[in-house]
């Protein structure tokens, strides 16, 4: 980057930088909803829960924030973001990226073995994600789903999170109310 | 907003708030384009031009290029902008809607007349804007339009620029490259 570049203009550059990357990346993409919501409303979603719920300003984490589903569900690859976004932002989103050459039940069981080894960083973006899917849920049940597929991912959901407590009083308590409304103990 | 959230914080939030509430109310909207790409796609892009290419780091232009289809094209009042974002921002906001209760050849020929009065700031959205949108059309032709439109549309937009000059040299060499692309007489 540019000498003369002022420092708060890299962070507005890059936060845009990495909108743009993956507001491109996921254009074709949808949610579940069925009103078919642009898919990159969810990263940047999950952005908005860090910055505005869990006071989270770290430039690099609201970056993997962004980012955290373009090489999952992207032709994206890690080399890319590390070129465009550098290492630190990459090895963020290899830690919130679920390895799709594994069948799905393998990948949704890593997600909560490897939970408690995450570093901080990757617990924040974590944590918002799974705040901003579980909210989506309750709001509306994705085309195809019923009931006890929606409650058996809050099931899944709750065990994943508990290995990332400690990490946002906020987001945690917030969580805590979608399982309890679910019934499902902590 | 609370006196001990850091000055880079508050512009990471400010921008993934507006990118937020844009991207939500944009949500049930599409470009124009075959691919049906996300609108929010538009105001993002527009906002990366400003950072990227026309090097712009001003905060308030920057949220109201993210912002400035809001009022237009969904059901955003100018005083929810006010709330959310302050006064600046929805003034440049204003600055650069058209008056939709007009009649289309009116509202078109007002963005002629009334370029050369826009503020700088507004100015500098304004050719970012009209940038992205004639990329996009050279990219591909809008379902339903004919060769004919898309030059008639070329031809307006440089007049439009015409009255925008004088405020960002690099987007204005990017606009004059496709105006002659197109054989239009700056
Ligand atoms: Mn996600
Ligand atoms: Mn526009």
């Amino acid at each position: 980057m540019a000498d003369n570049v002022p420092v708060f203009g890299n962070h507005i550059q890059e936060i845009i930088r990495c909108a743009n990357f993956a507001a491109i990346k996921h254009k074709h993409q949808r949610r579940k909803d069925t009103d078919q919501t642009p898919y990159i409303n969810h990263p940047i979603g999950v952005a908005f829960i860090l910055t505005e719920e869990a006071k989270v300003y770290d430039l690099s984490v609201i970056q993997a924030a962004l980012l955290h589903d373009t090489v999952e569900d992207t032709d994206t690859t890690f080399k890319e973001i590390e070129e465009q976004f550098g290492k630190e932002v990459m090895g963020l989103v290899k830690e919130v990226t679920d390895d799709k050459t594994l069948p799905k039940h393998q990948r949704k069981y890593l997600q909560i073995v490897n939970a408690p080894h995450a570093t901080n960083k990757a617990k924040l973006v974590k944590l918002a994600d799974k705040l901003h899917n579980l909210r989506d849920l309750n709001r509306q049940t994705p085309n195809g789903w019923n009931d006890r597929r929606v409650q058996e991912y809050f099931e899944w959901a709750a065990r994943v999170v508990a290995g990332l407590r400690g990490t946002s009083s906020a987001m945690e308590k917030e969580l805590d109310e979608l399982f309890k409304e679910r019934k499902i103990t902590i």
